[in-house]
């Protein structure tokens, strides 16, 4: 069996999804990329949590042709490719519905950077990329979508590792990461800042977003060559 | 015993709501119908979930007349049987009092469709129907409230498996399918899509529906001949 | 030891309230009255749940005095005791700072019934009795907060088992019932139906209560003579 | 091995964050003070709580200066630091990123005193310090988030064991007492206000504070010398 390592490591950062709190039923889906082998391995599609295996995900070439797998790979997988295939630093990938980042998708809001826990994590607001055309739906639905979201972070001059994440208008999230456990972790801490951010602006309808020398402070203590925060060769 | 494997899969169902957390105490019932024998299996009325078992559904025949079974059946059994009546399509129904279901209940709003969640279910806004009035109240109570949801179905041209449910106005949200486990599907659907609904509009009170082309695509996506999300054979 | 029945009563109920999610810490209390016997159990003041038993349960006479226990009794024993003596029909008091009963209580408004999941068991608007005054405060303050609730009941016309719930402004929910198990119920519905009435008012500002027709046949369909809900016998 | 039951007291009081929901990841701190000794002990910095143990907190001297432990203690020391020099009467202090208490941190408003939920433990508003300068983000960051926090306090003339918490603008929650209890403790009632409040304010926007009379009686009857709430001997 090809890639076993990468197989489990995909199949670890999934069953994290339901723990968190950031799926029902199967929509939620983790991929990761080894662009040495050549290899993406991705959630199998409609499958429930309790029926994965590191033996059932999908394996891949880069261009997201099966090369291993007798399930059809999620859904969403060609918006994976079109991710990875843009950004070669990028090395893993969460798509979800989950409550509160759909919340701001369908009101078609970027995430508002209001405080130091969204700060610490993403670089400024969390992008939420226009609504696909009625001819980008029609045709290739989830290329197009992948396609939405590069030209957001191009239009806007985003770096993907300062800002890794995005929600898509009348959709939902996505995030990604270094590696799988990364998108995961930026997919919990988007879902928690949009949370925040919904009641703050319930407790003061006027609220504005933090002053950009917060914005470094945050970032940086945690990432970059002066990160501060946890101990010597941690991820975050 | 009559249909046994019948009872077994309407308590299997009727189970999955308190795990879902769509129910309170005994706030809910599921059912469902055999049609070439002539018989619906449904929950006892207020029978706390822990004492439920197979044995202890009630079987009817297709007007609601008790068969087998020493318990009172769920006192909104009249509804169920108006529904399936109405519509052979249909084998399973649920009605619960979840949170978010009957808050648009008592809003009295249908719950407008936001999103890709919503739109992969339910074809298009989740229909409030109309107040009963006080002559149907104080009538064949339960049974009118299934006229009235059929009523607001033919009125709005709608078909039952392309929009699975509905809310009643003041009182609370059904949901049906092909069988018992699609309804339940459908009611966990609906409650989300509503939870969404809400907050989504406290983040953008000008917020307005998806476009008609992404209602198509989502919904065809899952639903129909064309359907590619999932395994094949899936029933989403 | 006397009452031992009482006591164990009395002790189940109590550890329902953090089951139901109504109290964190020591935030919460039931009781329940012996009239025959002249006795009151109560939940001993500021005990962790995991410590409670029914034999360090606090047992009083009518007047509140403590006729057996080593611990001092919940602080707002003067509450129920006013209860007990101002209504005879009642056998169980619960009182707790549930979030969403609470936060009408400080909204100073009534809970209003929007919907049959209220209806089912308040029969109309859930009252916010008066804020107590500052000598009132000063004075017997817990006596007092009795005293309020009972001349709202007197002031509006309610009859207790009708209406067996109130929140009190500026401070939280008190519910009853014929025992204690009901007021424990009636607690879990009250909180229940104000975060349901919170949900509507957000979802739509202007909405109004329920047609008192639907307040009638609900109400009635689960209590008195003519009840149809449940199995013969239940007591909902 | 230094102050074991320093460190034991500390990890307890650490493990409560999480089982109190209070905390993702490891995003929280608490930290304690034996000022006879002159040590504090602090959890380290980005350590999960699973891998937690009294023997891998870290303990410094009351300077905040490493004198036991090989991992990097929690970035936030410099903020107890600061805390425990300027407020001798406090013997331990929590710092997390509550969702309630960081919507109002980032929103920019006191949470408001709307009940006694609130004033059983809290003598009034719980004050939102204001936020950082440019120069005091760019300069010893931790430390001037303490120093924020006195200035608050002084300018307001509140006793820390009156108004035993905060929230700093932008940023988050800090809570404190005579000990790391108290100060966990604190830091549930402040979460819990904290969403009352604005639950509260959602219900009704014209609220206003509770009156003096009830915020003396609430505090006194749990704090000093004639408090009568609990047993006698309790801390709360």
């Amino acid at each position: 069996m090809l890639v076993p390592e990468l197989r489990k490591r995909v199949y670890d950062a999934n069953m994290e999804l339901p723990e968190h709190g950031l799926v029902k039923f199967t929509w939620g889906n983790v991929s990761a990329i080894d662009r040495e082998q050549g290899y993406i391995a991705i959630k199998p599609s409609g499958v429930d949590y309790d029926k994965l295996s590191p033996e059932n995900m999908v394996v891949t070439d880069l261009d997201g042709t099966i090369v291993e797998g007798d399930l059809n790979p999620s859904s969403d997988l060609p918006t994976h490719v079109e991710l990875y295939k843009a950004w070669p630093e990028i090395g893993g990938i969460v798509h979800t519905h989950s409550t509160e980042g759909v919340a701001w998708a369908q009101a078609g809001r970027d995430i508002p950077c209001y405080g130091t826990t969204h700060a610490d994590t993403f670089y400024g607001p969390i992008p939420c990329a226009r609504a696909l055309t009625a001819e980008e739906i029609n045709g290739e639905y989830e290329k197009e979508t992948g396609k939405v979201i590069i030209e957001e972070f191009a239009k806007r001059s985003l770096e993907p590792l300062a800002v890794s994440g995005v929600t898509v208008r009348n959709h939902g999230p996505f995030s990604w990461g270094k590696d799988e456990k990364s998108a995961v972790y930026n997919a919990v801490v988007l879902e928690e800042a949009a949370r925040m951010a919904r009641y703050t602006e319930s407790i003061n309808p006027q609220v504005e977003e933090v002053p950009q020398a917060l914005k470094d402070k945050h970032y940086l203590r945690k990432h970059g060559k002066n990160a501060y925060y946890g101990q010597k060769g941690d991820s975050h």
